[in-house]
């Protein structure tokens, strides 16, 4: 177990930036959020799945909705707690810990703004280290653990719970509910034991997101280049240009949306990135270049800031970074949990690297 | 207490069905479960709220959705019990007998299937005598009392809880589920006291809808006329013509229309009436004739058989009903609850039969 130290703050949020993919809601707001836990309940504690009894029971804690409509309507804060409780009352047992369903984006943070205010530790763990849009896209899927029981809250005091024959389906009921509150609420979900945990969860991912974070900030800082992030990431810089084409649209309870860039040097060199919440599927030439779950993240060209699809802009002057998803991810199954077809695209997966054997 | 005579069940559906105002889906699927209840469980038990101590629980039993979807997806049953043991395991307590919502449509009956297969008794009573298309359209609602906790079932085995801060928020909820899970579901809603159902409920309810079953089934056989029909109900023949136009939607998970009959003798005579899931509003020459809370129901001319909005046809010969609506409405209130407004229709209620001081 350690504390989450202060300075860890600000290349987690950075990190949890480029992890977000371009979605997961700003994880600036959530920083605040964390901030003013740490002020309201003091230190915030981080521990590693083996700090804790197998029998221990996690539940993870996110924000669910369109990320559009997120960074407009600020969680309040309480309801996230609220969620884990009414999630301990249906379960009829305490729980011991909390974990994020994923390391990208706001949902990085808010689990420690809950640890913080239930005075229970935040593992350092996850379920797709990266942000998805659908709450079945996780390596707990992949592993056979059910996402119900599951709450749901309102700031209002609205609460609902969840237990389903499948994840797809607890995605599909909860998404229901969150277009009827409002599109920016708070879950509690994939209640499970430390020993499951031990399988299911990518372990580590806050601390690799936290390294990413100050790799990418020494980068911008110039105290280092472009090759320490691409070697940290296994990434590459698949595309340089300015957007010359912007369609969005929040429609059946996502911010779904297509951005065209345009080559800097050759103007017939355009890459068209896909958007559902997340920058999902990146295509140039009609050619698949960057398929899910490998991570698609935009940043300024200039400033090497990520940026989120909400703030993306015509003319904006961007460099494309494709990461590799997280090695746990390469199990039998995932293409179905997380390939190009369930998200709809009808275009094989092409890994940035190959993982043995495929 | 009583038992539901086997001779009851016949004027009781078409009880239902005049009462269901041409929605709440086909009593006579409703029925047919009732029969196979009796067969698998045994004999009903039918008890008026005073046979009951005040503190027994009570907790209403209905199928939601889309009548049009209903009569096409037949519930399996099990899931209407399933849903009343989710809400007794949510409270904590059990269910001691269960009440219908409504009495009009099939959530007249389901309520007595679910009494036999649980073993309990089934009350007397309910919060509407008649059919609406939203769950918080009830006296229970004009009473202060709360739609939750309130438990879903599907037949697939996937549950929800909710909690909501008002009865509004619990139809729009329940709702956003119900389109996700097939528009056919059962909830468990409304749980209460003996005690607070006397306070809010309409007693008898299903007493009435037996006798009126009866009398127009008399009527139907020409052993009794319409007048008599008109002297139980209170009601008048409004209409008498042919349906010239129908215009029948799906739509935000209710089974929207609107059906235009022309009068038999004068074409020039025209009445509109408005479908949510019921025929709601009547209107001849731009005039609100009936305005709900007030009944409407549709019969066929030549066998006084009621027809239900998913079986209207071009160039049926209709007679159109109108009957006010049960006294225990009139209470302060009503109009936020059931009048014009509350479906959105921008005219004044205009009572049948002016209550006093209306």
């Amino acid at each position: 177990m350690r504390r989450l130290e202060s300075e860890d703050l600000d290349p987690l949020t950075l990190g949890a930036t480029v992890l977000g993919c371009g979605g997961g809601g700003d994880p600036f707001i959530a920083k605040l959020m964390v901030g003013q836990a740490i002020a309201d309940h003091g230190p915030i504690t981080i521990a590693d799945l083996d700090d804790l009894p197998d029998d221990a029971q996690l539940a993870t804690v996110a924000v669910i909705g369109a990320p559009t409509v997120i960074i407009e309507k600020i969680p309040s804060g309480s309801e996230f707690a609220d969620a884990v409780r009414a999630l301990a009352a249906y379960l009829g047992r305490p729980i011991d810990a909390v974990m994020p369903a994923e390391v990208g984006g706001m949902n990085t943070l808010i689990p420690l703004a809950v640890a913080a205010e239930l005075g229970v530790p935040c593992v350092d763990a996850d379920g797709m280290r990266r942000a998805f849009p659908q709450i079945e896209m996780t390596t707990f899927t992949l592993s056979g653990l059910s996402a119900t029981p599951m709450s749901l809250a309102d700031e209002k005091g609205n609460r609902v719970a969840f237990e389903t024959t499948s994840n797809q389906m607890a995605e599909k009921l909860v998404r229901g509910s969150v277009i009827m509150l409002g599109l920016a609420n708070a879950i509690a979900l994939y209640p499970m034991t430390v020993k499951q945990a031990k399988e299911a969860a990518i372990a580590g991912s806050m601390a690799y997101c936290t390294e990413l974070g100050a790799t990418l900030r020494a980068v911008q800082r110039h105290e280092s280049d472009w090759d320490d992030l691409l070697a940290f990431t296994d990434g590459r810089v698949v595309f340089e240009g300015k957007i010359i084409d912007l369609d969005r649209r929040t429609t059946t309870g996502f911010a779904r949306g297509t951005v065209t860039i345009e080559d800097f040097a050759d103007p017939t060199k355009v890459m068209r990135i896909e958007i559902q919440n997340e920058l999902l599927l990146a295509i140039e030439d009609g050619r698949p270049v960057v398929t899910p779950p490998d991570l698609i993240c935009m940043l300024d060209h200039e400033t090497a800031e990520p940026i989120t699809t909400e703030t993306l802009a015509y003319g904006q002057r961007v460099r494309v970074l494709a990461m590799p998803c997280a090695p746990e991810w390469h199990k039998p199954g995932m293409l179905d949990v997380v390939g190009p077809s369930a998200f709809g695209y009808d275009v094989e997966y092409t890994p940035l690297v190959p993982a043995a054997g495929e």
